[in-house]
């Protein structure tokens, strides 16, 4: 059978991280005589799985296609696109709702590991020499839990206590924006209900972030069923995935900035040296050519600078068989590629959350305690009886309401006991009763979901 | 090269429906000589093709998927648990927005035809012995233009003029929900900007639309681009699908209504005759009693009526191995599987037709006259220039519609005339410029975008 071999560990008390490399996860699972669930079986084989969905295009079924493992390759993809529309202004953020797909191998957990699920995303764009945040004042009261690297690799879990401003200037988090889109991440679950000494960001070791961040951290939020799970991350994606579709696709993903005034600047160029690659390509050496004559010589020699060489349809050349050139140039504009901060949520483990931290139990009723943004009704109106005109008193409550804009619950049907008890089970969160004295004198009952404590005001005043 | 052949027909000015089967479509290409637009060739076969993608789920890819190409089905599968969610109360609705996929063999003309598009999808159900719709009369001004199977069939293109209730009563529309679901569609699309005399719902004939539905209207809208183009299905599509979840997964989706009185009823029960079951089956007896037993005698009766046979793990069995029962009962409730209407839109071609409709050109400028629901902004904020004050008076206007709830989009770049037109190419609906003027009497210009005129209003007049 086949399993995740880091959740198998982890289950059986080993921990280990997420760069843990193939063969050590293999040799920790025998050593450790880990069980297989189903079999008992403790001879483990260890292998890396594709868990991108795959399927086929076109009237031939010609293309493979893979579903989406994420959202937001399309805002890069896109980029170009938006910065022009955005009348190429920086900086700027794209965000984007949708469904991402993982063949999960072993999906379980209710809606915390899902091969369907719902992402949140936003990219946001800014000048890696520019990257100041205009907004961090008005964040400074969001107080966040921070467990950077260095408490992370130390296995200290008392997370440094500060607002968003804090955390760049003792160097926890390398960008203003990033700590900015931390502080917006705890505000927005603060107002879903989640208290914020039950929330942390976690950072992710060097070895277990993806290679092209700078950072990340993990929001997590803890839970009673699973401690602590991640319901958003957060990461310094750099300039990476701008350059990479920009080398794939040889469309520019560069930005302009007007300068002030002209400056002089150095640039370098570089260029095959047609004897060298004459000499050892032989033949190969018109296709290399060709390959590389669509590339532009200044991020050739940039490319060349930071690998030291270059692979062109197959074949490696290294930085030796190019010629390059420094020259001075005076230029009034400045191009660079931006770098991003992405905030991404998972959906499906935000509701869960969200549910497990509303839920409580009183005297053997449930109530659903949702904060007034996200309930699904704000009021209920019940008339204490269907008939003898409370009905109708109640149903014009029910419209005077409405037409107010709260969304409100119509209930006759049962007891009021039994009615208060539905609307507290779903999170309604005031319960309005019109009894006998309201047709005298236009007063009703107000009921709290939370504290069952009863009001007598005028209508009016609701 | 692959085509499908009812469009390669079509554009060769041959008409067929969609009921044309494979044999007769074949020979009309082969006639017609018609030619494949890549090669010439006019050698034709025609085959039915599967336009559901199919991809592979779990660690062994054991499982086979497909990637659904409706959105409905969800709706029904878990009809039961919504009924009682909704506390067993009828006439209910479920409404339900996603993607759907379907591997077109030519995809094209833009947003009409996907292979990923957006559905819209509502199910209403109802008692197909009680299905008055108690809001004709809210809909009584929606006056529609129906081609129904008759005008259909005849080749008539002149529609009938009539609103929900006299579609009915004049028996264009079976259900009064259906006639209801078609004028509130026709009212959703006149609120997005398209002209009621550019929408019609065309009928489908019994052989063109689905076999389970007892009547489709498509809602179609005139574009300049595509001529009558669909962009809704109105289907009444009876207890088809309720009925075929029912019975592959042996789940009750029966609902129950309380009878004022108790009422005598005579049932049907069909039981296997065991004798000839044996004497003709032998050795498959066993376990076609098997298999029957798991159905029940009243719902096996209705079956057999039905269809004078089952299917019962691929062997088909006659109604003459069944001993019927008539048995007299006194019941209390009545049970029955509900019908549906069901109105499906395709967002996509949606957005084409209201984007088709709201595009004008006016003295060499593009309007986008989108009606002020669905504009992306309400009004514009433009300081006359950056300076003396008139771009703090504009921020402060620009602020205040902000607080009241309008989106509400600021630009002070570029010539007036400039932002003018970047805002109509948007569809911003007002434009508001702050001038010298402004400053000492707080009066603004508004600006309409359609009509382009201008007037000085009061600032807290807007």
């Amino acid at each position: 059978n086949k399993y995740r071999a880091d959740h198998l560990l982890d289950e059986n008390g080993v921990k280990v991280s997420e760069a843990t490399g193939l063969e050590l996860l293999e040799k920790l699972l025998n050593e450790n005589r880990v069980s297989c669930p189903d079999c008992g079986s403790v001879n483990w084989k260890v292998s890396s799985f594709l868990t991108m969905f795959q399927t086929n295009i076109g009237p031939y079924k010609e293309n493979i296609g893979f579903l989406r493992p994420e959202t937001a390759q399309g805002m890069f993809v896109e980029f170009r696109q938006i910065y022009e529309i955005n009348r190429a202004r920086m900086p700027f953020g794209v965000a984007q709702i949708g469904k991402a797909y993982r063949n999960e191998i072993s999906p379980r957990q209710g809606l915390i590991r899902l091969r369907e699920f719902s992402q949140m995303e936003l990219e946001l764009f800014f000048d890696p020499l520019n990257s100041r945040c205009p907004y961090l004042d008005e964040v400074k009261d969001v107080i966040m839990n921070i467990l950077d690297e260095e408490k992370v690799r130390r296995g200290d879990s008392v997370p440094h206590n500060v607002n968003a401003r804090e955390a760049v200037e003792k160097g926890l988090v390398k960008e203003e924006w990033l700590a900015f889109m931390m502080a917006l991440s705890q505000k927005f679950l603060c107002m879903l209900g989640i208290r914020p000494e039950f929330q942390r960001f976690k950072a992710k070791l060097e070895g277990e972030r993806a290679h092209y961040s700078a950072q990340t951290f993990d929001h997590e939020v803890l839970t009673g069923k699973f401690g602590w799970i991640e319901v958003a991350g957060h990461a310094y994606r750099q300039d990476y995935d701008l350059k990479s579709h920009s080398i794939k696709s040889k469309t520019s993903m560069e930005v302009v900035e007007e300068l002030g005034c002209p400056i002089k600047v150095s640039k370098r160029f570089a260029y095959l040296d047609p004897t060298k690659v004459k000499r050892d390509f032989g033949q190969l050496s018109t296709q290399i050519f060709k390959a590389v004559s669509g590339m532009k010589p200044y991020e050739l020699a940039e490319l060349l600078e930071r690998y030291g060489k270059i692979d062109v349809s197959g074949t490696v050349i290294g930085k030796e068989y190019f010629i390059f050139k420094e020259v001075e140039e005076t230029v009034s504009t400045r191009k660079y590629i931006p770098h991003v901060i992405e905030p991404s949520f998972g959906i499906e483990r935000i509701v869960h959350v969200v549910l497990e931290h509303a839920y409580r139990e009183k005297e053997d009723r449930v109530i659903l305690s949702l904060n007034e943004e996200i309930a699904p009704y704000k009021y209920a109106v019940f008339p204490l009886v269907k008939k003898d005109g409370l009905d109708v008193k109640a149903k014009e409550i029910y419209l005077m309401l409405k037409l107010k804009g709260y969304s409100v619950l119509y209930d006759d049907d049962g007891s009021i006991g039994r009615r208060y008890a539905r609307a507290d089970e779903i999170g309604v969160c005031k319960a309005i009763t019109v009894d006998y004295q309201t047709l005298e004198d236009d007063t009703v009952t107000v009921r709290d979901r939370d504290s069952w404590l009863q009001n007598r005001v005028k209508i009016f005043e609701i």
